[in-house]
């Protein structure tokens, strides 16, 4: 993504000083503000507190965790302890326990003097194949919303949460074909759900903003008039976790915009790397699906900034809020999976077509 | 519903002094505060900025608003003026219209002099027979809502928006059932979703506690994975037109909600009382569906109250905001139609099962 003119990715790496640069994501849209993580606690506080969210990006952020965990001499106990504790900051994007496990399985066998300079080498790859596959996702779903468009009107896509450059390292998953149909000088425009109760919706308005691309915002309750009333071509989500049956877990309110987008017969396309594809979990109810800090949702606008600005409506401290983070869309309702290997259907039997080599997984 | 242990409705009239009292709606949950209404131009304010809503209770406001209308001699020109300024505040709930007809044929026979008197007279019958209807439909609902209780469970009932006492004079539609199976032992909790944009779902919790029910506040977006879950026994909201084959316009959201029941197989029930039915309306795609201004989602909180509880993420002023304030729930999602006399088929034929002198509409 190009920010102020010039690139910028979610993540870069300086191994010489031993620092991680991020974009504080919870500071966006109101500010871009670029933090330094110069520790494992750093890394652990910024995936938590969501500075850090994506399911790629958490992943390709904790692979660097690993790697300024490790001191010049790290011993087994170090990489394993640092392992488990960047394991349990979130529970439901598997790329988090993939990237970790791909480092432990790199530093494992190297002698614990090599390992820190391998712990950034393999964290680099990983961010650097990040950035690859998204870019291929872009390519292959350009052709997949090629296809969706009405003949000469505007193509209308609808996404959820946010799962674009800010996501990943760069392009990002499910607006990766849309910032190539832009670029293709494809006309489209995007239908943003708000998203709450952490409104990455407005993460997404501000990156597609960045990129010069149309979009609308809406409030997530909107998103089944919408698509019963013909005005959306095709639903576009990036995933956290896909199992084997083609099952996908991804941020609370996407099976509500599955439900809808199969009632309009509409399709509904889940777009992820490999990194987030967990042939080891059966189906979607072997998932384990986050539940967030209820303050998330206690303090909320009441709905008439233009009247009054400074007014918020804010439960009583002793409500009680429910906060499910993540829910699961059944592949049956799952039009197809979009990955850096191209589309299949959402089952086991798709999945393999495009990663035969885990066949016996 | 008592407040402080007083009983308290959402409006009161004074027609001696011309003056109608409500509760400022928009300040709440943060302060329970009545305003005077006094003129035609007080009550059309008080509709359009949602002082008071709710397709119940902006019908009696309605009606109230005709009565300060008028004058002691008030000619045809007057009142049916009145009737269409009022007629043009909000164009979704038909209890507008039907209370505004009401209205009109009342006065209209009867010489200017009398029409004031006779215009606060039918006001406070509509409000009286929302108050016997509502709690009819409370006595129809306790026995809907007992037959989905699982044996030795706490009912787990959802509802969407606001559809209680505050969107009615009294007890309100789907929340009537809600008191009456607490009022009579039922052990009862309900889950609340925050419906985005204007919240009244803090409306809801609100009032719940007011009368010690058990609830739980959700984002819009959880109560899919609620449904999907088992979590919900019964999913209950009211309505702002139903038209004559069954389909149900209410708040936007609902028809996610309607979806996700029926792909869980748990009923989904709409209250509503006779004076929200459109005979004269053959269905869901014939009901002018309200657009409101885009500010109203401009301002929203991150999602860190905690950590930052000042900092709103606030979307740019130039950021296109699309907000539809009502979606339509086809018949076919619903399970039931549940009013003042009784429950029904959401069909023509269930509604003429209740309303047989409707026949001929």
């Amino acid at each position: 993504m190009r920010v102020n003119g010039e690139p910028m990715r979610t993540i870069e790496a300086q191994s010489d000083s031993c620092a991680v640069h991020i974009i504080d994501q919870t500071a966006l849209p109101l500010a871009c503000r670029v933090v330094r993580l110069a520790s494992l606690a750093d890394v652990v506080r910024a995936i938590r507190s969501m500075q850090v969210r994506g399911a790629p990006l958490i992943g390709v952020t904790a692979a660097y965790g690993v790697a300024l965990a490790l001191a010049p001499q790290a011993d087994n106990e170090t990489l394993l302890a640092a392992v488990d504790t960047l394991a349990a900051t979130r529970p439901t994007a598997v790329n988090l326990q993939w990237a970790l496990a791909r480092q432990q399985s790199c530093l494992l066998p190297l002698p614990p003097a090599a390992r820190a300079a391998a712990a950034w080498r393999e964290a680099g790859r990983i961010a650097e194949e990040d950035v690859e596959q998204c870019r291929r996702i872009g390519e292959h779903g350009l052709r997949l919303l090629g296809a969706c468009r009405r003949a000469g009107k505007r193509l209308e896509v609808m996404t959820h949460c946010n799962a674009g450059w800010l996501a990943t390292v760069d392009h990002g998953t499910a607006l990766a074909p849309v910032y190539a149909a832009f670029d293709a000088g494809l006309e489209i425009h995007v239908w943003v759900s708000e998203t709450r109760p952490r409104n990455q919706g407005l993460l997404t308005a501000w990156e597609l903003r960045l990129h010069g691309v149309p979009h609308t915002v809406i409030a997530d309750n909107a998103a089944g008039l919408l698509l019963a009333t013909g005005v959306i071509d095709a639903v576009l989500v990036g995933a956290d976790r896909i199992a084997a049956n083609g099952d996908v877990a991804n941020k609370i309110g996407t099976y509500l915009k599955a439900l809808a987008a199969r009632a309009a017969e509409i399709p509904f396309y889940v777009a992820a790397p490999r990194s987030t594809i967990d042939f080891a979990c059966a189906n979607g109810a072997a998932i384990p699906l986050e539940e967030r800090a209820g303050d998330e949702l206690r303090l909320v606008h009441g709905g008439d900034a233009a009247a009054r600005p400074g007014q918020l409506r804010q439960l009583p401290p002793e409500a009680a809020v429910a906060n499910p983070a993540f829910d699961v869309t059944p592949a049956a309702l799952v039009s197809a999976l979009l990955t850096e290997r191209g589309v299949c259907r959402a089952s086991a039997q798709g999945l393999r077509t495009l990663y035969p080599e885990e066949r016996d997984a």
